[in-house]
């Protein structure tokens, strides 16, 4: 894990949301990205070299819609940085965590990722994330 | 806001959750620190240029205890790390954010800290933090 990339809170809101952490934070969401196979639409903000993501259904049937009707808006995972997911994701299983994927999936903001129970980790529902880079041509 | 610090992690039992989380992030706790004034026993984890912050209750009746038995074990708070946290209490509190005290407390890690109330948050309790410089002689 080399650093929380970002922390994702599920909002009801988007758009109120955003102005509400633009004045916490002191800076603008600097994107906004529907993640159509998710039901949720997202915006990113920076501070320093993490991340805050909001998260907000767009579905009613949609993970975060389930999270927030459950336990109401809030923190909803911490997403570590890795710099190889297959590698992470089978050292994981060898300590005996639970991955919510056999394979990683492609999420918000150029990433791929995957999630880890939430069982297994007292409660905190982990993500991990690795950059998708453009591959060479040729 | 210069970057996230830490996140704080209400967990049940320190010492089964500090081996979960040395095997999940692959490092072992740098230090314990008990913060009596709070009824709390922690454990701080290295992640790049962050930190993950366990809390344990020492007390029935501390906040972590209370917090557990409304919500179960997870995240508790986020932490950004300030500058100078007079400033930006000021500054959240111009904004119409409302602060869990009006001067800034010691909490653990040799930091001055101040709570964000979670109702103005979307539900996420905010900790500004701010490392207690020492003071130079004469």
């Amino acid at each position: 894990m080399n650093k929380i990339e970002h922390i994702g809170i599920a909002v009801k809101d988007l758009d109120l949301s955003c102005d509400l952490y633009e004045k916490l934070l002191g800076v603008a969401a600097y994107k906004r990205e529907l993640v159509a196979s998710e039901g949720v639409s997202t915006a990113f903000f920076l501070t320093g070299e993490n991340k805050i993501e909001l998260l907000a259904a767009t579905e009613e049937d949609s993970p975060i819609a389930a999270f927030i009707q459950k336990k109401g808006e809030g923190i909803h995972h911490i997403a570590f940085e890795v710099s190889n997911i297959y590698e992470e994701m089978e050292r994981l299983k060898n300590k005996g965590f639970v991955l919510l994927s056999g394979e990683p999936r492609v999420g918000a903001d150029n990433k791929l990722i995957c999630f880890v129970h939430p069982k297994g980790t007292n409660g905190v529902l982990v993500e991990l994330c690795q950059e998708i880079k453009a591959e060479a041509n040729g």
